[in-house]
């Protein structure tokens, strides 16, 4: 049997990722100018199908660059002159905190060590940086909770980190102002792309802060909207990367994000069951409204590398803990993760 | 017939890399954690084979980044404080100089118009920066005249910009502190890696530098190195394409860099000689001693576009000039064109 990952990311590829690298290599797709027509029409179809299928409002618009870790530093240079609020719950979230730290940016942390956060205590700021998907600690932000930051902070631009949570989780895309996501996670493409969607907010906040601020160069908000205008990037981009988000997003249209969503929450009842069960495996987060539905964290009562190498013996790839955590495992469940597979890690955890 | 390549980059890709794509395929090594011992040893495999082909010295150090773009802007964030020098002599190396400018250095740009520079006229600065091969208009830097910059200003650091010269184009490398390149090039591979080299000199000056200004969040110099000692990247990398350029260097070192070089130096007089003898086509640059042997740059007597739409029909492409720049063609020469197909492209050439 080949190995399924379930690590949380770079994690299993989407399975008709092949065959798309295939169809590149044939139709000579990373070997044409980044500056054709070709390119252009590559980029544009993925633009399009990105906003057919998350559902993005008209007054949004799309970049691509390399990472999420870029899309941290480039929020930060382009869309804040002062300060901003985080609200930290785990190891990204705290490390986007960090980086405008290091920005000389006046970054407030939020509640480092609850999981969950009371809206009320949070003020109007700069930008409000949510995370929707915590991947070091497997935790949820509720939409519901988004919705009420937006409606209690009208004033401030909101930013939330959708790195493993898009398109399985779903939010209202008009309740932040940007948002960005990396394709290792639940597109299940190679490592190498950060997507980044900004609104009209953005940008014109962004004018004001040009005048302010350095705020960057090739990759300043400014001249990478320019760029997207015209369907391009100011480097020469990973072409392959944004070639096979391309194709995916047309599988993934196919299937539909409603039924990923619903199969998303099937697999993580299963996945929760399985460890609820077990007489080795706790929950690490508890409270149901906000554990992950795509990165599903188990605390271990024998040591995390007894699940993980009897499973790899079994070609089933799970993640340790975040960092140097100890005791403790992460299960990745992305759309390319088959109902079969958790099904069958299911039943090989259980006779752990 | 397949088409071919020509373009000056993205390019034809390195015959053996639809091979490499799918052993990675099949061994899994995009689904990998870029924290894990697997990750680690293809990265450390990767920095050890370029230190072997390239002979770069014990003193000299590797990080991978997104672009030739990205490695403008940490350089210029981690190297200088107030001013640099770049000798500029086309497109890219003023990109780099207005990348300065942008970041509020007092960037000196020398010898715009001309196509060479004197020496003696350059003074020392705190970086100079020189362009191995200027993409934009094909014209190579002599190496002699990098070793008579770096005999004259001891106290610059030096940069030299390679993103279409290694490993065609010979130089010694410690006549320069860093140096940096990009795989679409002559690496023959799918774009979105840049490899930057710097030495202990380099990391010497960007201590001092930190404690004067920001100098970045993951991609600091600093946060770079100390992360490539353990043969990771801050955040999660291009996976694939360090993947790639470690298979290639396996290829390549078989070839040997000695043939790869002394191939690059005929098929690059066999395109000159077809364009000399051309009666619609002649040398953009006149200098042999400055003509790019990467990127052949042709001034055209009919419309570029007859040549390039021409050449088309036959299945080889050949690049533009570079933006807006009318009647003239690109033919890149990296190590992926045979000299078979070179041969092809000069007959074909010579019956229009």
């Amino acid at each position: 049997m080949k190995k399924i990952f379930f690590t949380p990311g770079p994690s299993q590829l989407f399975h008709t990722v092949p065959d798309h690298i295939k169809e590149g290599i044939n139709k000579d797709i990373f070997s044409i100018s980044h500056r054709s027509l070709e390119f252009k029409k590559i980029y544009e179809a993925c633009v399009y199908k990105l906003k057919a299928f998350l559902e993005i409002p008209e007054n949004y618009n799309i970049s691509f660059l390399s990472s999420a870790n870029e899309i941290w530093e480039r929020i930060i240079h382009n869309l804040i002159i002062d300060s901003s609020t985080h609200l930290v719950n785990g190891a990204f979230s705290k490390k986007f905190h960090d980086f405008a730290i290091m920005n000389k940016i006046n970054a407030t942390e939020y509640f480092y060590d609850k999981v969950e956060y009371d809206v009320d205590e949070i003020e109007e700021d700069e930008l409000i940086a949510i995370t929707l998907n915590e991947t070091s600690r497997g935790i949820m932000c509720d939409s519901n909770k988004i919705s009420s930051i937006r409606k209690k902070l009208s004033n401030s631009l909101i930013a939330l980190d959708c790195v493993s949570g898009i398109p399985s989780i779903p939010f209202n895309i008009s309740d932040v102002d940007t948002f960005y996501f990396s394709v290792q996670k639940c597109f299940g493409l190679p490592s190498g792309l950060g997507v980044w969607i900004y609104n009209d907010r953005c940008l014109e906040k962004n004018k004001n802060i040009s005048t302010k601020k350095i705020t960057g160069t090739y990759h300043s908000l400014e001249n990478l909207h320019k760029k997207s205008e015209k369907f391009q990037t100011p480097e020469t981009p990973n072409v392959l990367a944004i070639f096979l988000l391309s194709k995916v997003l047309d599988d993934m249209i196919k299937i539909g994000k409603d039924r990923i969503v619903r199969e998303t929450n099937y697999k993580s009842a299963l996945l929760y069951n399985t460890i609820q069960n077990h007489n080795l495996l706790s929950e690490y987060i508890k409270d149901k409204s906000i554990q992950s539905k795509t990165v599903i964290v188990s605390k271990t009562k024998k040591e995390s590398k007894y699940f993980i190498e009897s499973l790899k013996n079994k070609n089933l790839i799970i993640g340790n803990g975040y960092g140097s955590i100890q005791n403790q495992i992460r299960i990745a469940n992305f759309p390319s993760h088959s109902k079969e597979s958790v099904e069958l890690l299911c039943d090989e955890l259980t006779k752990l």
